[in-house]
C-alpha cells in the first residue's frame, strides 16, 4: 500500500523538497534501501552514505543536501522515520475485529465488537474491558481484570487475576502479569509462604516484552507508571512502583519494593536491590547492581554501581593495575636496596 | 470473610491484648492499613509508626506497647503475619474442583474429584496424578508424569514427559520443567546434540517461578530439594541438584550438574559455572559469578565471587584507587627529585 | 530396545574390542552404569573409575585398557557417546506423525502426512510447512510464517507472522520467535514505538532454548546462522544477526543490531552492547559485559570486557589489593619518618 511523498511529509509534519506525487512502497535503511523506498540520515555519521543511498527520498535534518533524492525536513529524523513507520505499519494490519470460535469468554463478560479475541484465548469471569482491544491466541485473562482501551494481548501471555491495566498497553507474548511476588518467611524449618494478596496496576500507554514477569503485590499494588517501556526477560518484584516514562531494558531484574522515578533508564541486565529509591532521570549503565538509593539524575556504573564518571576512571586504572604493582615494587627496591 | 481477633490469635498462637471479638476484616501494612485492619510490627525501625496507625490491632514482638491497638504478641511478628495472611487467603480462594470442558485429558488418566484442571490444559497419557491438585488453564502435562498431592500447576506452563514432582509444589506461569539439557559435542564440523534421556525430580514443598526453566539432565535427575524456593526467570541446567530448603532469587543461572547443598541463598542474578559444589547454608550475594566450589557456610560476592569480607574491603579500596594512584605518583616524585 | 554392541559399533565407527552380540539395553555414566549398559571415559581424570565400573562396554580413547569390560574405540569418546545416545533416542521416540482433534489450522495451509500437530496449536494463514515437522501443544504460529523439514517446535512457543525457519530447527517450550524489536523515539513528551515491520530468519539446525526471546527486526532481519545452539532465557534483540555455529549459553542478552561471526562462544549470562561487531572464533567469558567491537579469535572476561590474559591478571592483583594499599602506606612512611 504505497502512499505519495506529500502524505508522508503532512503525517510527520516535514517540509518537503521534491516532487509531492512520488510514489513511495516501502521504509527501509540507507544501505538497504531500492528505488521507490523512503530512507532517513539521523545523524553525521551516515551523511557519507547520502550520495549512494538508491532510496527515491530521504527525511533528513534542516542543512543535508542532496541533489539524487526528494527530501522530507525535520528537526528530528529519526522520529520522522518512527511517525513514518507507524503510518505504513496501520496500513499492513490485518487483525479484524471479532471473536474466534474456541476462545473461551465467561458468560458475564461482554466483548465490545470492535475487540479481537483469538483462539483458544481464556477469559475468566468478571473482566471489564475497553473498546479496540486485541488479545491474542492462547493468552489467559484471571477474574475481575481490568482491561482499558485499545490494549494489544500478545500470544500466551498470562495476566492473572484483579490485574489492572489502562489504555493503549501493550503486552507481549508469553509475559506474565500478576504472577505471586517471592515472599516467605523461615519458620526454624521451612520457607512459609506469605500470600500475595495484592495485586499489579499498569497504567496508560505501558509496553511489557516478551516473557517478562511482573509480579503482584503482598499487600497494595506492584505499579508500572504511564508511558513506561519494557523490554524482554526482565523481573519487577512484588511492591515494586516504576515511575512514569521510565525505559526498563531486557533481562534487568529489581527486587522487591523498589521504587523509580520519572524517566529513569536502566540499561541491559541491571539489577536493583530491594527497598530502594531511584530519583527521577536516573541512568543506570549495562549490568550494574545497585545497592543504595540512587539520587535524581545520576548516572552509575559497576556492582556496587558507583558515579559513572568515578566508576570509568576506576576501570581505567584497572586496566593499568599490573603496572602500579609493578611501580609499587620498584618503589619498595629502593628501600631494599638502601636497607 | 472477616475473622474475629481472637480466632486469629488462635490459629498464629499469639498472645491476644484486647478484644477477642474485634472484627478484623483485612490485613493492611502499617502504613496503609485503616480501622478495621490488622497490620504488623516486625522491627525496631518500624516502631515509630505505631503511635499513628489507624489500624485497629497490630502482631507485635513482645515487650512492644500501644495503648490505641489490640496486640497480638508473638516472637516472630512477620511470621505471625504471613500465618494470618494464609488464614484470610484460604477464605478467599475461588478454586472449585472440577474439569473445565475443554481441558484435554488422555483417556488413560483418572482425575481425582477433588482437583481442578483449567481451560485448554492438555494431559498427556501416563499421568500419576494426587488428590487435591490444580492444573490451570492452557498448561501443558507430558507423558508419564508425576504430580503429588495438593500440586499447583499455574497457566501456560509446561512440565515435558517424565517429570516427577512430589506434592505441595508449585510451578508459577510460563514455567518450564523438563526441555531438554544444553548438551552438545563439536564433530569438527557441527554441533551434535546429545539427547538428553533424563529427567527432573522435584521434591515436596518446592516453588518454581514464573518463566523459570528447569532442564532435565542427560542421563538421571535434575533434582530440586524439599522446600526449595526458587524466583522468576531463574536458568537451572541438566543433571543440577539442589539441596532442601534453598532459596534462589530472580534470574539466577547455574550450569550443568553443579550442586547446592541445604539452605543455600543465591540473590538475584547470580550465575553458577558448572559442576561446582555449594556448601550448606552458604550465601552468594547478587550479580555474583561463581567460578568454583563454596565450602559450607561461606558468604562471598563478585565476579569472580570471593569471600565477602575481602569482596568488600577490595570494592572500598576501589573507590579510593584514583587517590592510591596519586599518591603512588607521589612516592615516585620523590625519587624523581632525588634522581 | 536393546541393541548389540556390533551395532553401537558400527553406528558410531568404533573399533570393537570384545563381544559384538553383547546386548546394550541401555546407557549411564561410569559411576552409575549396571550390567548391560554402555558408558564412556572421556578424558584422564575419569581412568581411575574404570576398574570398578559396572558397566559391560565402555566407549574409550586408544589406548585406554580395561579387561573388565567391551571396548568401543574412538578418536572423540564424548562424541562416540553423543552418537549411541542419538541411536537410544531414535529407538524411543513416540512422537507418531497427525494432527490432534483440537488442533487449530488456516483452512488454506495443507499439513504433509509425517508431520506432528499437537493439541490446540494455533496455525494462521499462509504457513509454508516441510515434511517432518513437530508442532506441539499450545504452540502458536503467526501468519505467512515458513518451517523447513523435521523442525521441532515445542509447547507453548509463540513464532509470530513471516518468522522464516529452515530445516531441523527445534524450538523449546515458551520460547518467544519474532516479538516487537525494543525500538522508541523520545518525541520530548512520550516514547513514540517505532513499530518492527522487519522479521527473524533462523537458518538450518539451530537450537533455541526455553523461554528464549529473539525479536524481529526494525526493516530487514534478524538473523541466527545456521547451526548456532542457543540455551534457556537468551535474549537477541532486533536486527542482530549471529553467525554459524555459534554457542550461546543461558541468560546471555545482545542489544540491537550486534553481530556475531563464524562459531563465536558467549557463555552464561554474558551482554553485549548494541551495533558491536564480535569476531570469528571469540570467546567471552562467563557474565562479562562486552562494550566494544570484539576481534576475531579473541577471549575476554569482565564487565567492562578484556582480554583474558590481562582480566585474570587484574583479578588476581584485586585478590591481594588490601595487602597493596599497605605498602603504599608503608613507603609513605618512610617518607613521613623522614620529614
Amino acid at each position: 500500500m504505497p502512499f505519495r511523498l506529500g502524505q508522508i511529509a503532512s503525517e510527520i509534519k516535514a517540509e518537503l523538497k521534491g516532487d509531492p506525487d512520488l510514489q513511495i512502497s516501502s521504509l527501509a535503511t540507507i544501505e538497504t534501501a531500492e528505488p521507490g523506498d523512503l530512507s532517513y540520515v539521523a545523524s553525521r555519521k551516515f551523511e557519507r552514505l547520502v550520495e549512494k543511498a538508491r532510496a527515491s527520498a530521504l527525511i533528513v535534518y534542516p542543512g543535508l543536501q542532496s541533489a539524487e533524492h526528494s527530501l522530507l525536513i525535520v528537526e528530528n529524523p529519526y522520529l520522522g522515520f518512527a511517525m513514518a513507520m507507524r503510518m505504513f505499519y496501520r496500513a499492513f494490519s490485518t487483525v479484524v475485529p471479532g471473536v474466534e470460535k474456541t476462545a473461551i469468554i465467561s458468560e458475564d463478560v461482554e466483548i465490545p465488537d470492535d475487540c479481537y479475541i483469538g483462539h483458544n484465548v481464556v477469559i475468566s469471569k468478571g473482566l471489564s474491558i475497553g473498546n479496540g482491544v486485541e488479545i491474542h491466541a492462547g493468552a489467559f485473562i484471571g477474574e475481575d481484570v481490568i482491561i482499558g482501551d485499545k490494549c494489544r494481548i500478545f500470544q500466551n501471555a498470562t495476566i492473572r487475576e484483579r490485574v489492572i491495566i489502562g489504555a493503549n498497553v501493550v503486552v507481549y507474548p508469553n509475559a506474565v502479569i500478576g504472577s505471586d511476588g517471592f515472599g516467605y518467611c523461615w519458620d526454624g524449618s521451612s520457607h512459609v509462604k506469605i500470600p500475595q494478596a495484592g495485586t499489579v496496576v499498569i497504567e496508560d500507554d505501558v509496553e511489557i516484552g516478551a516473557g517478562t514477569t511482573i509480579d503482584r503485590a503482598t499487600l497494595g499494588e506492584t505499579v508500572i507508571g504511564r508511558g513506561t517501556i519494557i523490554d524482554n526477560l526482565v523481573q519487577i518484584a512484588h511492591n515494586c512502583k516504576i515511575g512514569p516514562y521510565s525505559v526498563i531494558c531486557a533481562q534487568v531484574g529489581l527486587a522487591g519494593s523498589t521504587e523509580l522515578g520519572r524517566k529513569v533508564t536502566l540499561a541491559g541486565q541491571v539489577g536493583l536491590a530491594g527497598h530502594l529509591k531511584i530519583g527521577d532521570g536516573a541512568i543506570i549503565e549495562a549490568q550494574s547492581g545497585v545497592p543504595a538509593n540512587v539520587p535524581p539524575g545520576a548516572v552509575q556504573f559497576g556492582t556496587p554501581s558507583r558515579d559513572v564518571y568515578l566508576a570509568h576512571k576506576i576501570e581505567a586504572i584497572l586496566s593499568r593495575l599490573p603496572d602500579y604493582v609493578k611501580r609499587i615494587k620498584k618503589l619498595e627496591s629502593y628501600f631494599d636496596k638502601d636497607g
